[in-house]
């Protein structure tokens, strides 16, 4: 008999891989299990196995039954899974169409199917606009309260910038913010003048001054001052990277409207933090929200598993 | 005795080394060597080598006396030689102070040193502003009729716009745009969905879009669109290429005041070509010159020779 007291929610990224046992009426999370096997490590697994393709599912799935055992909690045989991420795309379980914007929260208007093993798994889709994707964020979405109106902000390596309007997810645009940070740094000439410092400091004036200068200047000439303060000023290595950060946090939020009434920041840590000081510093001053991305997440579920069995949630 | 008809025109950057014979009356490049030895190697194998500081100087001289010995023309031996580039940087034949902006044509006040060899060898250092600097192409400047008040941009893997004022070069910015194009199509998420074209169409849909998008929009969100054209439209990895390259380009154009009156291209080949095309399908009305960069880095040390010896040249 199907337990409809609990569900294990998936987060099946790329590169990580995350199960949690969750208590639907309470949405506390009972145990956790995480590790690095993303969508891509396990795909190039299978890739290497030399399978015939019709075992694919299978192989996923099988690596996704260890895992629930891992979490070594009793009775999980009839609780059922819900899978979000990278799991639904060409190099996941099983390939599953987007779903077209709008997205709304009280119907079930994601594409998803359910494998029928000893318990139910179900597998969400992403999310897609006109021109636009997301895999797994769709899931932190449903799992917030939001405005009938606000901007939706989930910082990342690919930040989302995601609109609501009469309380419907209408529109999402991806910004590569976190990337061309990664392979700036890692990649190009200002690799050797940058360095990570050991803790962040939000009130660092090379930040804020990156910030402001993203906000306003064009980010093709401003990321070559990372290298120029270094020659010219013997910057320190750290404040060339807090100066780069800021920079490509001040050019993704040059595109926030200032008619915008309600920024609503899915984070966590220290890039919740970031993003705060960053709408203060860049005098964004819409009234800001914020949610945790784990607690929305979570939660995205347990509102999926309402709509799909069509039970109140306390 | 010196040699007062010619010089042997060097330009020694990061990842090549170019050594040009030049009839100085008529600029005729006579002779010409190149290859892939630039800075960068040359000082991996210095540093490899363990040698003593002192003798760093003489290493790299004598690497260029080797090449000198491959143009494999006569009487060489009174031919003065000027080397500009990275050879004048830290990693370099030996460091020299960047020259501060304003640069004048017809003083010498870039920073140069001179090794009396058997010949005299000079080298002149880069040029740096406020915030900027550039080792190489304030050779290619000198080498340039300009006018009164001009933009000249110098299209590459660090592009440059510099600004002419009063006939005199008071200012410039670098523009990442080449590298920021590298490093996306190697090592980002991009790099699946971007393949090089066989050929360069200007007349390419992607590329004017790209091109038109850049110059309106914002580069950390419309890299993106790279991705999704070809996930969601199937649009093929040529046409994504074309897109991305119109998408930096139309960043960097960005920064083009409205109010310039002249638009002079440095350039060579088929980046002469992208960037006209982009000119004209941004509606950057300026008027538009061009100079062959090649053309213009011999002019440049013909014109720095002249004025070191006060010699007319015809």
């Amino acid at each position: 008999m199907l337990d409809k007291k609990k569900i294990i929610s998936c987060d099946w990224g790329t590169s990580s891989f995350r199960l949690r046992l969750v208590d639907v009426d309470t949405r506390t999370v009972l145990v956790e299990f995480k590790d690095s096997e993303g969508i891509s490590v396990i795909n190039k697994n299978w890739l290497s196995a030399q399978r015939p393709s019709t075992e694919r599912k299978a192989f996923f799935l099988n690596i996704l039954k260890e895992k629930i055992g891992a979490l070594n909690a009793p009775d999980l045989a009839q609780v059922p899974v819900f899978i979000s991420g990278m799991a639904s795309s060409s190099i996941g379980i099983e390939a599953l169409e987007y779903t077209q914007t709008p997205l709304f929260t009280n119907e079930l208007n994601l594409v998803h199917v359910c494998f029928q093993d000893e318990r139910d798994i179900y597998m969400f889709s992403g999310l897609r606009s006109e021109t636009d994707v997301m895999r797994g964020e769709e899931t932190m979405i449903l799992g917030c309260d939001f405005e009938e109106e606000e901007l939706m902000i989930l910082p990342g390596t690919h930040s989302k910038h995601v609109e609501v309007k009469n309380g419907v997810i209408i529109d999402f645009k991806t910004f590569m913010t976190g990337e061309f940070f990664n392979i700036l740094s890692k990649h190009s000439i200002l690799a050797d003048t940058i360095a990570k410092p050991e803790s962040i400091n939000l009130d660092n004036e090379f930040y804020q001054r990156g910030l402001k200068e993203g906000y306003h200047g064009n980010l093709l000439n401003l990321a070559f001052n990372t290298r120029t303060y270094g020659v010219l000023n013997n910057t320190s290595k750290e404040n060339c990277y807090h100066y780069l950060s800021g920079l490509l946090i001040g050019t993704e939020l040059k595109s926030v409207s200032p008619d915008v009434k309600c920024v609503h920041l899915i984070s966590e840590g220290s890039l919740l933090e970031i993003y705060t000081e960053a709408l203060k510093v860049l005098g964004i001053s819409a009234e800001a929200k914020f949610t945790d991305a784990n607690v929305a997440f979570v939660n995205g579920h347990v509102r999926l598993f309402k709509n799909l069995y069509k039970r109140e949630i306390a």
